[in-house]
């Protein structure tokens, strides 16, 4: 594994200082490489699903190994997408001049070398060689063993898209075996080797990756989101917000899984709003007063508020005003994505300021929470720590940044 | 030191939402306290002193921990300079409008909670707790035991102006135990109460920290920089950054370690500058060619391309290029501050694009790598990995930022 990591570094170099071109080109060659390659990739696919269901796996598992010739075209579709976002390598993010006319500029540069820990997604193994490639960092992928055979093929396919551009194979490498001894090394650095983990699967690999890891870690544990109603909450747009946001997906981390409704406008808000959720196929946990204004409504207990259903659950709770709203979401939510609903502009302020979440919405709804809908193009993930990439990652987050200093012969006296 | 911890995240909230006014309020209150305190730090500062010399520390340990009246004045002063400086909080990092009509805004946001820990200059006390301050962000300070009774005066100081101005004096706390295992408590996060720790002093604490924090740091542990001159360099101009890079201060992790002199110019160039570099009172240590010009020279080992020698000695090399500099440096260097002395821009471009340093220089002294001099108006240190911070940490570098999204009823199809 430390050798998989020289080879991924000394591959960063070449792929740090490729011109845009290149990189694109290469980003275009893979998307056609995983086309041209479709019957060795589906016939993996075949055999990892077959061991899927001789193992007993659900049917949502199942479908997210899936792979057939549709998704394997768009996943073909999406790595080409990759090549026609702007360059986010070379941009100028800040550029002045010191009065002894020393001029300074930070510039974008890669981060080095990223390590993704995923688990059955297929598509994974392209969509997060291609934006690691795009913004100029090798990347070692570690596919879950239930999907490692066709994450073997497609990376064959990725490696060669880049020696056809003329770069590096070893720029996107996978973990070329299913011990899971792998996944602890990875997350100790390789000696030295990885710069940062990026964890997409489940609550347990996440949590783990967080535990253990030695190198920085870019995720999210928890999407506990919520939608407050405010006092000047129009109904009607509160209505279409509160059920966009927990029903569209509710499998996604933006989904919304606690409504807080203002007791200023409870009494004409809160019946319809649970009524609408209920009768939308949503079960409603309230608290006594959501209870009294909806009998079907059943009762919420403590732990409710803290969690993340990713089901047609939502908590419902009347609070007693906009810092009752903030406290509630400071101790109950997990900072990741949080709206609120209202027609009163300096609440909508108060709320966007003191709500310590990555992403806070005034009147739209929760699950706009994604690097597409941001207009990143593509994302590798959602972040909630507060170290260099937060809310989506898209490629401009895997970059760090120099400075470089033009001068004509200063000295520091 | 858990309950500290939480003291500090509790705190941290507080003085997030604390308007510019009020953090630079309590900035000028400090000053005024550190002055007013000035009989009881400076007592202190001589129980400290007397300790020190009795346990037959170095002058230099001496000079570092020795506080005076106009020393601690300049303390006072450096920290009411830092309510000068603008709010690095609530800054619009970027702002854009996407096709549905949602309004994205990334903003500026503290950190949370900044762990520094120090050893035997009472300045950083006062310094760190200033730039954490200005940044919205909590500090927990760890003094050296050896300034453990001046920074607890001066820690008083800081409360004292903190509470004056209606602020936490919890923002500001610093570790009121000389107990060793402090540190290793708080390189553990504190139960995930400390965002980042901030180890500032000898490469031994650097080192410690580097390996054994569970939570990100901002640091360099060498400042191993390099001084290349090009074919194209003009001689003059070649000479006084060379001696500046060296001389100026040596003992600063900007300060040049070795002199790199392109083949091309090595006849003209390399007699001249090594002999300046002697003349001036540095050592040299030098390859075959550049003993063979200089009878003065002393010989080079591999050890001295990986040595910063904080002194007055210079390793000096003779390469074949471009390309044998930037390898060169990327072999022997610490990715910190590098520069190249040449009137051929194309060569300059090369090198500033392709050296992996925090800082690339063209035409200018390694000294610069310094916060006041990129007009930071302060720093809490110089940092060499690539996640969030880079180069010099400013206020700015202490921020984090969110995601403000307005809309006006969008949900997502």
């Amino acid at each position: 594994m430390d050798a998989l990591g020289r080879r991924a570094r000394a591959a960063s170099r070449v792929i740090a200082l490729a011109p845009t071109s290149q990189r694109n080109d290469a980003l275009v060659a893979m998307a056609a490489a995983l086309r041209a390659r479709q019957a060795p990739i589906l016939a993996a696919n075949a055999l990892d699903l077959a061991e899927a269901r001789a193992a007993g796996q659900t049917p949502a598992f199942i479908d997210r190994l899936l792979l057939d010739p549709a998704r394997l075209s768009a996943v073909a579709e999406a790595v080409a997408s990759v090549a026609t976002l702007p360059d986010p390598l070379g941009r100028v993010l800040a550029t002045w001049t010191q009065p002894n006319g020393l001029r300074f500029e930070r510039v974008a540069t890669p981060l080095g070398v990223i390590a993704v820990i995923f688990e059955s997604r297929p598509n994974v193994t392209a969509d997060a060689g291609a934006l690691c490639l795009k913004s100029g960092n090798a990347a070692i992928l570690r596919a879950g063993s239930d999907s490692f055979r066709t994450a073997t093929e497609i990376a064959a396919a990725l490696r060669e898209g880049l020696e056809s551009a003329g770069l590096p194979g070893d720029a996107i490498q996978l973990v070329p075996t299913r011990d899971r001894d792998a996944v602890g090394e990875i997350l100790k650095g390789l000696d030295g080797s990885v710069d940062v983990v990026v964890p997409r699967g489940g609550k347990s690999l996440v949590a783990r990756v967080q535990s253990d890891a030695r190198v920085p870690v870019f995720a999210h544990l928890d999407g506990n989101c919520h939608v407050y109603v405010h006092a000047a909450a129009e109904l009607a747009m509160a209505r279409e917000i509160v059920l966009n946001a927990k029903l569209r997906r509710t499998g996604v981390c933006g989904a919304a899984e606690t409504l807080l409704v203002d007791e200023a406008c409870a009494a004409t808000h809160l019946e319809p709003l649970v009524t609408a959720l209920i009768e939308a196929g949503c079960a409603v946990r309230g608290d006594a007063r959501t209870q009294a204004a909806v009998a079907r409504a059943e009762a919420a207990s403590e732990a409710d508020w803290a969690t993340e259903y990713l089901d047609r659950i939502i908590a419902v709770k009347v609070v007693a005003g906009l810092d009752e709203a903030i406290a509630h979401i400071d101790r109950y939510g997990s900072h990741h994505t949080d709206a609120i609903v209202t027609a009163d502009a300096a609440a909508a302020g108060r709320f966007l300021a003191e709500t310590d979440s990555a992403i806070v919405l005034h009147n739209a709804s929760t699950q706009f929470a994604d690097g597409g809908e941001f207009g990143f193009g593509a994302e590798i993930g959602i972040a909630t720590g507060r170290m260099h990439a937060r809310g989506p990652v898209g490629v401009e987050q895997l970059c760090s940044f120099k400075y470089r200093v033009h001068g004509n012969g200063q000295i520091r006296p």
